[in-house]
């Protein structure tokens, strides 16, 4: 609790739009595909969210397939319970409204610039005119029994004025909700706020906001405009959008929470939908994003850990745990020999005389070097410095790849399971691919998917450490697993070397 | 320009502190060499910050002779116009004050909590056992000539009445600048501002604020702090910093100028600066992070674009050229036959009758199965459809890699420069970096260097596309270049082929 936060007189419950499936296609170059839509919709459902923007039919034959296998997927399901409101775009056009009924949609969701300057420049219309062609719009949907949502485009540059007239004629037109985005992120919290108190009081509907993230303020403007009376929030996983995306659903979730606001979203199942969209964008995560970032709950044992072993609440303000995550920590240049005794004891490795120091002076080396000290580069000294190679149940002895032009690429994989000898060889589209394929095919070694590769630098510099990060669904379900080296093709090896003992441990 | 946007009457010159380096390596896992320290810290100094955090002198030795290494370096570039303040962090305590001044630093950071929560659970003291030995510490650091700057941590859950209290105890005690930290990220903008509002008026030295990141909100409150009256913000590039990481430097810089509010900062050098933080931190930008993230600027060319090329402002709110960066478009789903042209010609290749509907037709197939249409992909596909391979300066004809156990990873290439063949063989510290050594020593191929290797997947799924990023130091600059295949050995073949080309062109 801080005293300086104003609260709310009484809760409400805030209604949470996610336009992941619509704005993460204006992400330059990222599609997703049918599948992937009606994946993430379906999961978007269960998160809780109260409305799902599935697209712009307008846009192209295929986007309109796409609008309408979300909504056949979607009722489909809705027999076990599918809940949120399928949604499509359209500009306040008769082809646009008719092309996003023809795809059965629960909601239009009709724009319309609020700013002179899209007006003017962009539609060549005049304030008159756009309000008319608006309210035919609204009417359109309205009679075809649609729910009608009216976003005023560019509602932070419009005259505030024509922005509360523009927005009472949709409600007069038979709009259900009323949405004000900031199209260029312009606004401040303060600025946020008295957007939504000008119009508010003009109008009955729901209150609806867009905050753009092109100064990083989205999720701050979010809750600020929330505070001063908005009812709904528009937002999407992981921020996606154009530009530097929007409002990202799972800040604003855990915010509204911290502000005493209610809302549906699923607050533990965040990082979930997070990696979905994350595979399905390619858009890799950063590190220390907020909620569902890889590294936000991951502490170097120094500094902070004396504190978050005495109350978590020292440094933490959202618990992990309500948020689907988990505390883990990592020994780094700052940690001490207590910090490396916990984290041997918390990964089961024994705890030597002599060794702790050995291992804590190699950390401190690397680290001086400028090396990332990962969870895989940590295990890596330790397995070292206790000489534990030899104790692995599953081990690469040798190891070849071959790939080429005109070459399919092809491994050949000598390993030892106790104190049988195993070998093979096998192929695969890539060497990486060849290897996976190879073990995969070597006896006694249990049968596994992999489902995520990445490669990410551990040392800056020329002949830079690669680590290699791959996620495993074996026998027992998915795991992690790591090598670092700097072939990446070994670091590969080592990740899969390392998941195989994973699975069977 | 926002009418809802509430203006500063006066424009005021706000301080920017930077602590990537101290914060920098609270990141678990990363650590910065002294060599990385040096070359940011005078990167800082060249983009204008009024002080620099080189580290906490009491963590370790290693840190000591970093922070040493630091003054010393900024004390030799001095006399070229090093201006930034070098300063240290210090826990309130004798030990902490002593080591920070033997670093010769400019300025000691003196922190000491306000709340009860971290002074009695963390520290067992009392508020005034608290106030003295902060006095006593201040005292110490002032009487050997160092500037001093406090900070009352965890300033935004403390009583608000015994915030001001030990505020001013500290300016009395001699402190030259009093700093607001709020270290669970638990403030709203409104929260933010109330915070300075409540300190201000009890002291005379600028007030300076910190926010951290763990609801995504820290850029904003920084924004609502100065509008309330605060005159230093305490940032870092990229929002490096522990959990969620803190205010980064490149948002608030540039939403201080939106707010009419004047910093040292040299906009046009964030990107730079960001890059160089990236690099040596090991931690990838979000491809959409404001002002830095590399797609942040690049635009699909569909709906956006007709505005875009009406008036950029539009849809932008910072144009790209005041923050050192320039407006892309990228072909994708959503684009028309117009798009593919203009592309075409912007990258110089010739407009074919027939072609721009086959290149537009292959673009939207992939895009629908689900594959990213990077600028790479997409110069692939012209090059297909326009049978342009035959055309490249330096074309690679044939290429083998082996790596293994045991095994120097070694490469084999076989390559035409113009009709003349050439070929060659050599090893590397892995895969990549032999292929790298066989092209460099191919009679004909100029002199590179691999500045940057980056793999990121474009499609989803188990066989998945990768993408390999390369930025290549040649003759005459550097440049980037990429390459896509299944196979990342091919990947990375095919970038280094198209770097050859780019340094030739």
């Amino acid at each position: 609790m801080s005293s300086f936060n104003p609260l709310p007189e009484a809760p409400r419950r805030v209604r949470i739009f996610d336009s992941t499936l619509s704005q993460g296609e204006l992400v330059p170059g990222i599609s997703f595909s049918t599948e992937a839509k009606v994946e993430i919709a379906t999961n978007l459902d269960a998160l809780g969210v109260d409305v799902i923007e599935a697209g712009f039919p307008a846009a192209s034959e295929g986007e309109r397939k796409a609008v309408s296998e979300v909504v056949r997927a979607v009722k489909r399901i809705s027999r076990a319970g599918f809940s949120a409101e399928i949604c499509a775009l359209a500009r306040a056009k008769k082809i646009d409204i008719e092309l996003a009924l023809e795809g059965e949609v629960d909601c239009v969701h009709v724009f319309m610039p609020a700013s002179k300057l899209h007006l003017e420049k962009r539609l060549h219309l005049s304030e008159e005119e756009a309000m008319n062609q608006l309210v035919d719009s609204i009417s359109l949907a309205k009679s075809n029994g649609a729910t009608v949502e009216f976003t005023a485009e560019d509602a932070s540059r419009s005259d505030p004025e024509f922005l509360w007239k523009i927005c009472r004629k949709a409600e007069e037109a038979g709009a259900d909700r009323i949405n004000l985005t900031d199209t260029v992120g312009i606004l401040t919290p303060e600025g946020a706020a008295r957007m939504v108190k000008e119009v508010k009081p003009h109008i009955t509907k729901p209150l609806s906001v867009t905050f753009y993230n092109d100064l990083g303020m989205a999720t701050a403007n979010s809750i600020s405009a929330v505070m001063a009376g908005a009812d709904q929030v528009h937002v999407s996983v992981n921020g996606l959008g154009p530009k530097a995306g929007m409002a990202p659903l799972e800040q604003v979730a855990v915010a509204l929470k911290e502000i005493h606001m209610e809302s549906n979203i699923q607050l533990n199942l965040l990082p979930e939908v997070s990696e979905l969209v994350e595979r399905h964008s390619g858009l890799p995560m950063y590190e220390i994003a907020p909620i569902v970032g890889p590294l936000t709950y991951t502490y170097e044992a120094g500094v902070h850990v004396h504190a978050l072993s005495i109350d978590p609440a020292t440094y933490e303000l959202v618990p992990p745990e309500k948020v689907g995550r988990k505390r883990r920590f990592l020994v780094g240049k700052l940690s001490g020999r207590t910090a490396v005794v916990e984290a041997l004891r918390s990964m089961g490795y024994p705890v030597e005389e002599g060794k702790v120091e050995e291992i804590l002076a190699r950390v401190k080396n690397l680290a001086d070097k400028g090396v990332r000290i990962t969870d895989g580069v940590f295990r890596s000294i330790v397995e070292e410095v206790l000489g534990m190679s030899k104790r692995k149940w599953f081990e690469v002895e040798e190891w070849m790849v071959v790939t080429g032009s005109g070459i399919t690429p092809t491994a050949q994989v000598k390993a030892k399971i106790g104190d049988k000898e195993i070998r093979a060889a096998s192929f695969g589209v890539g060497p990486v691919d060849a290897l996976a394929n190879t073990i995969r095919s070597l006896e006694g070694v249990p049968d596994f998917k992999l489902r995520k590769f990445r490669l990410r630098a551990i040392s800056s510099g020329t002949s830079a450490i690669g680590e290699v990060l791959i996620r495993v669904l074996g026998p027992k379900g998915e795991m992690e697993a790591s090598g670092t080296s700097p072939d990446i093709l070994e670091a590969s090896l080592k990740a899969l070397e390392d998941s195989i003992n994973r699975i069977k441990s």
